[in-house]
């Protein structure tokens, strides 16, 4: 049994690349019967960057209601919220201990937040920031560890942050005896990475995206404002350099894909393009969409969902966390 | 009513000087009808500069035995040891997201650590440096804050610590409303520093102190070490100029310290004088030696009263996390 572990920061609105990138594969992967996954909403992680307490609730919402409605299912996947594990801060403090702060000073994101000050002349390397992006490091080492996860899929920017999951869980080991798996850090190439309505990669952070959700209407208006080039129906296009395409493949099966490749070849207008690829994603989520409504309108059961989540996460944390406690001195008395 | 706030680090011995200096005048205090007096076994602190899970193990129980031998009241003060609060732990994540690092840039503690690496140096100021000894702060500030606490009685060498837990706990305020109450710092300038047998001040790290709870034989065997001048019987003696004096004072009433000082002018012997201080100490400590011996053959007592303020903690503490945790945004799907 390999155990993988997900998180997913709640900041955002789901959008056509997450589920693309990220959802849809990890769903599909956690039906695999030799996996145990283990998917969590990382809120103390969105406290981080995030002081607006409507938005991180709201994400937390919407995501758990999309992963929900996609057809996760949350009797084989273990599905919870980070912060309704206590169990996880406990360990926090007793990585924080193991933790060298030299490895937290070399830590990519905190180094960049340095040069930009520096970039930015001033006076104070470490302005405006704050312990909570200095020592993440450490909570993500205690999400990973915390449950002996063997894999944790990762982006490339995030490969760090496993080696110092690894140095951290291999130094209490050498202190206090072999408690901690190794985590394994799995880096997708293959991940399909989908275009934005300007055809930078879709991120929030470029607001290019078209959000999951949308209703018919909208999405259909979304898709229409993807950039294109200006050819004129009739005149072939190039696969290759369309954005359209790029999206469209993401969804489509093999054969749909070759028989847009003629589309193209034949000169298909834009807006023609475009409709047949509203109507693919149209189709792929109109379902889920629907029950994604209807959970946002009855969150207890979403509530229920993540409450179930929390009771089988910490079947496994409490008692684990004991055996930590008391591999390094804390006990009840004897 | 006024709440006050004490940690206890596991990681010693209790000794004379521990008794004389901080746990009668705290158990007293206690007895303050205005008063709601937490005390707590900071065992996540003890981790810090301690891997040995022996020593923190039986500091745990023997402190936990000396208080309760000593006669506090665990109906009236809440007497619990910080790992058994997982709110605590929770909240530290919460606050160290609104920790500036600068704010730990500045901690004497880390500071001195990075001047004995350049005094040495090491290339690497950080050198040896745990995320422990770093973050602490932001620890000790969640363990004042949780309880709300008004006045926290400490040694002047903490009160940057006080400080910094009022900065941290009025940037939450200000960002997420009125929740904390900013904690006072009590410095006691009158607290009694006990000589060791040495003559510095009794503390561990000198290696000269009176273990609290000798047998009697052991006990009066320490006192007859204390380090005197060489005055014979007969000559009179300067009680301003003697440890043994300033031990006695501690223990004695005014009275007593009065016929003392005769004694001196008088020219008592040293071994006389310490006979005296010996019979003084053991006579106060007697009963409860008895009781302390009696609560170590039976550890399933001490569990239980730290059990028992566990709970009462908690039912502070769980709630008010909950207020908290609503506040930033991590709240049930509503």
């Amino acid at each position: 049994m390999t155990t993988v572990l997900t998180g997913i920061t709640t900041t955002g609105t789901p959008h056509l690349g997450n589920y693309v990138g990220a959802i849809k594969p990890a769903i599909l992967r956690s039906q695999d019967e030799a996996m145990n996954s283990y998917f969590f909403l990382a809120d103390f992680h969105a406290m981080i960057k995030c002081w607006e307490p409507e938005r991180i609730a709201q994400s937390t919402k919407e995501i758990a209601a999309t992963w929900l409605a996609l057809g996760l299912d949350t009797d084989k996947a273990i599905f919870y919220r980070q912060s309704d594990i206590p169990e996880i801060p406990e360990l926090t403090w007793l990585l924080t201990c193991m933790t060298s702060k030299g490895l937290m000073n070399r830590a990519h994101a905190y180094k960049a937040a340095v040069a930009e000050n520096t970039d930015q002349g001033e006076d104070d390397p470490d302005k405006g920031i704050t312990m909570g992006l200095f020592s993440y490091p450490v909570l993500m080492a205690a999400d990973i560890l915390m449950f002996n996860a063997n894999e944790v899929p990762v982006g490339k920017d995030q490969t760090q942050h496993l080696e110092m999951a690894r140095d951290i869980g291999a130094r209490f080991n050498h202190h206090f005896g072999e408690h901690f798996t190794m985590p394994k850090t799995i880096v997708d190439d293959n991940v399909a990475i989908l275009p934005g309505l300007d055809g930078r990669k879709m991120s929030k952070s470029y607001n290019n995206t078209i959000p999951l959700w949308l209703t018919e209407k909208q999405l259909r208006k979304h898709i229409m404002k993807i950039k294109t080039n200006s050819l004129e129906p009739g005149e072939p296009k190039d696969p290759n350099d369309s954005f359209v395409f790029d999206i469209y493949k993401a969804f489509a099966t093999e054969q749909q894909v070759n028989e847009m490749k003629t589309e193209f070849a034949n000169g298909i207008a834009w807006g023609t393009a475009k409709q047949q690829l509203f109507e693919m994603v149209n189709t792929e989520l109109k379902a889920a969409r629907e029950k994604y409504h209807d959970l946002m309108e009855n969150p207890d059961i979403i509530e229920q969902e993540l409450q179930k989540g929390a009771v089988k996460a910490r079947a496994f944390a409490s008692p684990f966390l004991a055996r930590l406690k008391e591999a390094v001195g804390i006990r009840p008395i004897k």
